[in-house]
């Protein structure tokens, strides 16, 4: 938890951002001797404002610091209804909900995440007079009462977190006093003191300054800087155990110790400091025991994180470990506990299986929200137009053979909606076979593939991807979004070749074009129109020979003209107008616009609710240019649906017979190629698989490597039976999924950041999006509207986005970036630029081999050179050291037995856990400093983690 | 000057990005014990550095702080050649480039500006390790030496001022010592100790400290704090004026005192701040003598900003004001002291020529920069585009009487490089008479307004202005801004209508699509047709009458057609393909481009160089539009420039003679209109010349506000005489010129924000565009390739670019915003929203009246409304506080009488200096603390600004 501050601007009608409090040392100095010299009643009992402040001015009173004639006046200022005598209808004032505790409970140090954040608030009202009678007091007030307009508390309640108690700092001048008064005061349990703070949260401390008159802005510095203490973890912490004066002390010593000093001449304090994304937690930085460590900064680098750190398991955690904070080397790579290899057979899937039945039911439960529903239009849509721009283009290459469209909802129904996170579609052809019978080719194909993933299924062979990297990873989507990029841009282009643009068109000669059809000389035509069907416009019917002599050629549309074996005379003819550009316009701008929509997630405008729209920027953007194509009418190329649900050719049937169509040794022979295509749906499978479950995404459910790739195995079989196109996960489908259902924080304290919390793991999504792919035959009238460029441009931008937040291409693009303005990247700290430039083009390197295998005749061996990825990353072994790697990419394990004895005993613990827990890390070790012994009071019964320090170097100024 | 924190990223071979040093509180204390206990040889006399380690090595064994015994292995350590032990084969090191002053020079403590900044750069090359002889030496090495490879030295030196001077900083650890070994040497004089620093600058200071083996973090903490310190403006200030020892530690304390300190729980010490935008200066942080001032932090609103200070002279300037650092109120508008009522005739007139004409060398031959190309390419565009837009409208509205086009090269030349500061162009035109001899009225009208502008110019009307707040301004500018966005838009949309896109357009019935010519009945045509002139197609010559029966209709153009009488018969006549869309794609990418291209200089890509295409943006999008333009070859409508230089009317002379068309009463009639277009005209001119004269622009060369006025008048004459359009300034292109011949400072220190140096004051630009847009008849072969809609892009460009800056805009955008996100401007902090957005509300209203007047009849009084804006503005004296009113607008200057005074006193001072120089604030009132009282040291005889205090309080821990 953290508070950041929030300042009345002047006016008093507004809060400023959140920011974090910058202090001056000398108030922190002046609030310690304060708290030296002032009265400090900790476990006060008391359960209203005046009997607190009856006991404090009591308590001076006995002690001498306050004349007793001056009683009266000093309770009667405090006492008085704190009232801003602004002229403003608004009255806003600000509160410090200090802890977030049940009042009595025995705090442990370790608080629970939930607990969530603190929130500090604090104003300056200096216009705020009581009357002159008892002088002029100029009140600065913290956290501070009021009850303001019913909205802005519920609004500002929402944010606190249950059981918060506040902690109100009183401040303020007056003219009666020789010198300050000031009280500390904890009371014994937290009290309403109605009116006091902003939002009815019941008080635990209470900080009392007034002093004389005259230096008010020293007070109200005093008052900010014990409030930005109250919501320091540690020293809140310490607050609540004090017991007495010099435990608050030593906090504050603590906390002065870790303070963070900016030196004037470089910073302007007036600027305000955003919060930053994340600050350190309490429980880092109570495991700090050496004030060296804390020295440790700007991210320095740590002497530990040295060339040998390599395989070991991460150079510690936090800044107590030997290489400091920033020192932490990364870990070994992470892989799930699931792909182990055991050697038994089907031992992981049925682990496997038991991993994920405890999750079945959420799955479906956690679907409905409405995020959901922007994810399963815009993959619903990027389904259905891969299936189509695929499926076009198979239909192309097999002879209309294989695709009946509506095929594409069962076999992705059964494999999406079987597997619980997001995978996504992609197709894979095997070439044509030669005089042989394709369906049934295609079919041995298909079970021996089938065959074959039972057998790694069975094998548990998955556990292979242990050795994928990041390498491998990064460089296979790297692969995959530049195809998509590439087809996105190839279909763009080719509609300036399907609709020419007529360049030299002149407006003024419109006259002169014109294309005419021109019947054919009478001896080439006759023999040939009697197997073409008639032309609409006329009234002959197929059976009847067509009289061509008697057709009214200039009537007949192109198509007919050329059917008949017309030719086209004219100077307009290889032109269409219009469509090229529009096609360009929509695709650009539905790109344009999605990438745009996209940032306003963070654009300072408007609500959060309302750009939330963000979610929906695909959606949107289709919307708007669909409406767009529709009002110029044009009649650009449109989504085609089948309206009607059947096998493509009449020919077929819906089941393929295995035999009696090819020779025999094809049965047998048609497993190598089948192991090519296995090897792809393997690799496509899981490197997919090891994206989706990376680390960053938090998933929370269990990966199931082994059992998608059963369903992959089943459904391949299923598939090749009834000639359906396999479709296997394809990566960038799969990340769009996954970015489209990211959950955050919603309410957060002012200034802190949105939290990524994980993503939406659920099963509704794939299902319905299914159904709908199941169903698209009859939404075929919706679709119909949908202009191609619209999704080619929808295409392109998964492609563009799939490329950001891979660290691949974040190093493509240092290339061009002198180094001063290159990103402050963790692994830019730790890396030469000259080996990260040299990891880089390697990897540039493979990704063009690759391309031009994938464009070449090669393409069959493509899924093997995939496999020669993970070699090239083995071999990079050699040239780079393991330093190195472990921040630019991850460790290869190095030894496979005694990482299994590891996860063996680990798995003892945590069967029944999530694989996407945090990895365990070695408990930081306390570095002994010499010149400065950490002294455990031994006078300290409770274990405070304030200390008293020998301190005779710090402050012996 | 300050500088700026960089390391050594590991490997050694990479600065980091410039970041403000973090330091820990702890290792500033420790610097302190350092420096208590360790050697200070202030004055030695060396200059080789084994003699300075002598004397040092020497006094520590005199003061019995090292034992005889380790002299030798302690001099030894020093000495040795500070060789980094790496593999690579790069070698950086760092260097902190103290101060800028010659050696021996009494340095007064104001220091000029030129001296530029400091560099401080610092690394950690934890590898180094002498050889074991001699113990392990971790030597954290600041500041330090070995001559990097030439090119870095030359590029690094080019960033440090001359006459730098260096302060080394040698930290490391061996296992000799039992106690530090800390020595802090300043030499008499400055001396190049060879190879120890990174470039070849005489050291002025050492800082030594070796300790025993173990702390290594802890003693590199404490060089960076010293190096830190020495960079410090104040500190390294008392570092060469200190006596003794006290006085070092008198100055860390001083900077304790200003220290800016973060909560650990708020930030995390491994974030690299980034340098802000600006720094405190060292002089305001000199006259802060008191602790509470610094205590105001964070933006806080001090207590003499109330609503009562008014129209005063600025509530103070700087932390030392009473409001302090952001308390300041903006001051009175300020303008130039040119804009005095005398009250004598001509008085200022004469003294603009006097103003002026020290400049008029410099005018040209400052004007040689390549920046001004940019300005020129693109002003001349921008002016021949709205030349002829505007030209084009007016040759509709007028009957082509008064455009010769050249002629705008003549106005143009004259009015505009005849003045200084940036102009542009508008075009203005009187509504067309009734019955009257259109020229021949203008001329009068023209007369009438010179003469009238001549009596402004006389009577120094121009005071006038004086009243001009940002108020008026910016909506004159809004709407001149909106207007070209306006234009814009309609332009592009009507290409739309005049190429109306063929919607229905069916690829497969091309066949069916005609427009032909068809012959009319015989009768209509014959009496009609012998006026016209032949076809191009037909080779009879006009004499002949035509015999319209013998043409073959079918052959003619669509214009032909039409002039013959024919009827245009076909589905595809009233379509023009393509035309309209690619038009939408030129304007749209252009403007796309332009403002793609503009925002690429704060790119992270490129080094600088390279972005500097960004001052050349639109032209470089002129260009790739033209050429992508070009290489569709499409017909779309093109710049056309004239290509012979006459007047527009075969029956218009060169000179309009001014007698004996119209009846006598129309010569002084004409007097109220001209009226009308005088206030236009001064309006425009005057409040352009208000913004560009803007401080913010740093103008150094005088306004000459009455010059400008005289030139327009004499040119209003020449122009009616010549029948030329009247050009007089307008807001956006003059806008756009200013931005494209703003200046930075180039080679900054790093992380330095590069500051703004002003704009580019020269005539040399203005002058070219006029010759070009004079010989514009010749450019027409190079001309004709633009396409129009790039032009129109740029416009919308224009437009829209000018709308940013504007105060106005942005509070407009305030509207959309959720209060938590919206920016941090200076005057949010001190109005409260609600009148910040009441007075937007105005505007808004004022704009949309003055819209509508513009676009409805009333447009002839729209010159009188603009007057009314400062009358709307006076009256919002009633409705907002002055102080309100301060932050979001001007104060209108109170009492003519008082604040001509003022002027007349401060003349006397700076007749000869220029107008843009910083006015004068007063003298920060110094204010006393009475709790703690600042003691001038009687025993301090050089006046250092280092302060021991009395300190019972700050440090009595």
């Amino acid at each position: 938890g953290t508070g950041f501050e929030e300042k009345v601007e002047e006016g008093g009608e507004r809060w400023s951002k959140p920011h974090v409090s910058t202090l001056s040392l000398h108030s922190l100095f002046e609030l310690r001797t304060c708290l030296q010299t002032g009265t400090v009643l900790l476990d006060l009992d008391g359960c209203s404002l005046p009997q607190i402040i009856d006991d404090v001015v009591e308590k001076q009173i006995e002690d001498g610091l306050l004349k007793p004639e001056l009683r009266e006046r000093v309770c009667y200022v405090l006492l008085r209804k704190h009232r801003h005598q602004t002229k403003k209808p608004i009255h806003r004032s600000l509160a410090d909900i200090g802890k977030s505790v049940s009042s009595t409970s025995n705090r442990s140090p370790a608080r629970s995440p939930a607990a969530g954040p603190n929130l500090h608030r604090s104003t300056e009202d200096l216009r705020t007079r009581l009357s002159a009678n008892y002088g002029r007091l100029r009140h600065v007030i913290f956290l501070v009462f009021l009850p303001p307009p019913q909205q802005l508390k519920n609004k500002f309640m929402k944010k606190i977190p249950k059981d918060s108690e506040a902690s109100n700092v009183l401040v303020g001048e007056v003219d009666f006093l020789d010198q300050p008064f000031v009280a500390f005061v904890r009371l014994i349990q937290s009290a309403m003191l109605g009116g006091v703070t902003e939002v009815p949260v019941p008080t635990r401390f209470l900080f009392i300054l007034l002093g004389p008159y005259g230096k008010a802005k020293s007070y109200n510095e005093i008052g900010r800087a014990i409030a930005t203490l109250m919501v320091d973890d540690l020293f809140s912490d310490v607050a609540y155990k004090a017991r007495n004066r010099d435990d608050l002390i030593a906090g504050i010593d603590e906390f002065l110790d870790e303070v963070i000093v900016l030196p004037p001449g470089e910073w302007d304090p007036n600027i305000r400091i955003e919060p930053p994304k994340k600050v350190p937690s309490a429980d880092k930085r109570k495991s700090v025991f050496s004030l060296n460590e804390l020295g440790q900064m700007n991210g320095s680098v740590g002497g530990g994180a040295g060339a040998g750190a390599g395989g070991g398991g991460g150079g510690g955690r936090g800044r107590a470990g030997s290489g400091g904070e920033d020192g932490e080397m990364p870990a070994v790579h992470e892989i799930g506990e699931e792909l182990v290899w055991t050697g038994r057979f089907f031992r992981e899937l049925r682990l496997d299986i038991k991993r994920k039945l405890p999750w079945f039911a959420s799955d479906f439960y956690e679907g409905f929200h409405i995020q959901s529903i922007s994810a399963i239009l815009f993959i619903y849509l990027g389904c259905i137009t891969n299936a189509i721009t695929f499926g076009g283009l198979l239909g192309d290459a097999t002879d209309n053979y294989q695709v009946h469209r509506g095929g594409c909802g069962m076999a992705g129904l059964a494999t999406f909606a079987l597997r619980s996170s997001a995978p996504g579609f992609g197709s894979l052809c095997p070439t044509r076979g030669n005089g042989l019978d394709y369906m049934e080719f295609r079919l041995w194909i298909g079970l021996h593939s089938a065959l074959q993933c039972l057998v790694l299924v069975a094998t548990d062979a998955s556990f292979i991807i242990k050795y994928i990297t990041r390498f491998t990873e990064e460089g296979f989507s790297t692969l995959i979004s530049f195809i998509f990029i590439y087809d996105a841009l190839k279909k763009m282009l080719s509609a300036f070749k399907y609709y020419p643009v007529h360049t030299t068109f002149q407006p003024d000669l419109v006259t002169t074009y014109k294309c005419e059809c021109v019947a054919p000389e009478p001896a080439n035509t006759t023999f040939n129109a009697s197997a073409l069907p008639a032309p609409n416009n006329t009234n002959i019917s197929l059976d009847n020979p067509l009289n061509l002599t008697a057709l009214d050629w200039s009537q007949l549309s192109k198509k007919e003209c050329l059917r008949y074996g017309g030719s086209l005379l004219g100077n307009s003819c290889q032109f269409v107008p219009d469509l090229a550009l529009m096609s360009f316009i929509l695709f650009f701008g539905t790109y344009s616009m999605t990438l745009t929509l996209k940032k306003f997630k963070f654009s300072r405008y408007f609500p959060t609710k309302v750009r939330l729209i963000s979610d929906f920027s695909i959606f949107v953007s289709i919307l708007a240019f669909v409406a767009l194509d529709s009002f110029f009418g044009l009649n650009t190329p449109k989504l085609q649906v089948p309206t009607v649900f059947k096998p493509t050719r009449a020919d077929r049937g819906w089941f393929v017979f295995p035999f009696g169509k090819n020779p025999w040794w094809i049965y047998p022979a048609s497993a190598l190629p089948a192991l090519l295509v296995t090897i792809l749906i393997f690799m496509d499978q899981q490197i997919t698989a090891v994206i989706v479950n990376r680390k960053e995404n938090k998933l929370r459910k269990a990966a199931g490597y082994h059992l998608d790739l059963f369903w992959v195995g089943v459904l391949m079989a299923v598939c090749s039976f009834m000639g359906l196109p396999w479709y296997v996960a394809a990566t960038v489908i799969s990340i769009a999924h996954i970015d489209s259902l990211k959950m955050e924080t919603e309410t957060s304290a002012p200034g802190e950041q949105p939290q990524f919390l994980g993503v939406r793991e659920q099963r509704v999504t794939g299902i319905i999006v299914f159904i709908l792919t199941g169903i698209s035959v009859f939404l075929a009238p919706i679709l119909k509207y949908i202009p191609m460029p619209v999704l080619y441009g929808v295409f392109l931008y998964m492609g563009v986005a799939s490329l950001n937040g891979i660290q691949f291409w974040e190093r493509c693009k240092l290339f061009l970036m002198p180094a001063k303005h290159q990103p402050d990247y963790v692994f830019l700290r730790h890396v030469p630029l000259r080996r990260i430039h040299l990891f880089t083009l390697v990897q540039v390197l493979c990704l063009a081999v690759l391309w031009i295998l994938k464009s070449t005749v090669a393409a069959i061996i493509f899924p093997v050179m995939i496999l020669g990825l993970i070699i090239v990353r083995k071999l990079l072994d050699l040239v780079f050291s393991q330093h190195d790697l472990a921040w630019i990419d991850n460790i290869i394990p190095e030894k496979e037995k005694k990482k299994e004895d590891d996860k063996k005993k680990k798995r003892k613990g945590s069967l029944g856990h999530s694989s996407g827990e945090e990895p365990q890390f070695p408990p930081p070790s306390v570095i002994k400093i010499p010149m400065e012994p950490v002294q455990s009071d031994p006078q300290n019964g409770i274990h405070c983690i304030a200390r008293k320090r020998a301190s005779s170097w710090s402050y012996s100024l």
